[in-house]
């Protein structure tokens, strides 16, 4: 066949209680727990995992092996990411993809991009941000690279 | 119900003439006057409005208390916001969330992040940019966070 | 008519042999060689050629006038763009579009957003880049404007 199309859909996903998802999306492989929120245009990779009440917004984009707690919010068009590109290849063995763990309550801004790092629970990330180290302290983190801001 | 499952769609949305719409889009509670162009993976939110003439691309999501002025671009991934996560928590009182004002032929290039700002009229915001001030000037911002830029 | 609604599509794309495309993505006047892979909520415009085994993750927008060769990666979320905004105006003549030409073999990380430049074979663009300039070494550029970073 010259084109193979399939559809965004949702496949093996363990799902909670409550979970509301506005579709189109794209989960497959993943668990979201009670009272979760999908926003449209969502993609949810295998071995994702998200705790209750999560918020995931639309355009965002949780790639494979991603936990995030419970009570977070992660904001439209946030990108994760498992591959730092080492020795400038891309990983093309998925037990070598790395892993992100994000904690509990943690607000993550609009727009950003997440290496793959630790983000403890109760950080909060900044729209626009460039996280590429973990975070560990409980502050706000912002910029490209991201780092502790002062309030103002 | 396990999961509730609703479909991205066209909600209570006040239409001027001859507006275009690629689908898929999620758009409710908002103006969008004459001539306007929505592109697909397009959300906007409640207490939107966009002025004629006015071109919102591909992937952007316009957060509700935002209004955008007459003959603006809009780019691609763009992501308006309406909260500042003060004190570090999530604002779900929804007569708090912040307003952003985008006055009339402003360009905004593609995968920009606005916090809940105003940008005055004929301001051009580079691609990619972070934008957490006011943007009162007839210039060009950029960066992150963005600045006013000098031509080159 | 008051709304002109559009389905996003596949139209007039020259396809190569066993191509994957998760739908819905908006396709129109481009060419896609063998192999290529196009994720969900994906955009491209006309005038686009990808080369063989190419992948287009999710999220992503490539604009007209974007060549990019054979064995590349670009990330989710990323951005391409064909007008600087020159005197602070849009471009609305399509011939005046500028051009962006990606060799081989290149890594473009998530949510990278890429102006009107010339980025070599074998280049690696993180994640989070914002693209001003061209890339002609075989380095690692990254940040917002993107720089030739050193191996860490």
């Amino acid at each position: 066949m010259k084109v193979i199309k399939k559809k965004s859909s949702i496949k093996n996903v363990k799902f909670g209680k409550n979970v509301t998802i506005i579709e189109p999306v794209n989960l497959y492989g993943c668990e979201i727990e009670d009272n979760c929120f999908i926003g449209p245009f969502v993609e949810i990779q295998e071995n994702v995992k998200l705790g209750r009440n999560t918020r995931v917004q639309s355009h965002s984009f949780i790639c494979s092996n991603v936990s995030i707690g419970e009570n977070c919010f992660v904001g439209h068009g946030v990108c994760f990411t498992n591959d730092k590109f080492k020795n400038n290849k891309l990983q093309t063995n998925k037990k070598k993809f790395l892993k992100t763990k994000v904690g509990s309550e943690v607000l993550i801004g609009s727009n950003s991009t997440i290496l793959p790092v630790i983000i403890n629970s109760k950080v909060v990330i900044g729209a626009g941000s460039v996280v590429v180290k973990n975070c560990l302290k409980r502050k706000i983190y912002a910029g490209n690279p991201a780092k502790e801001i002062k309030k103002k």
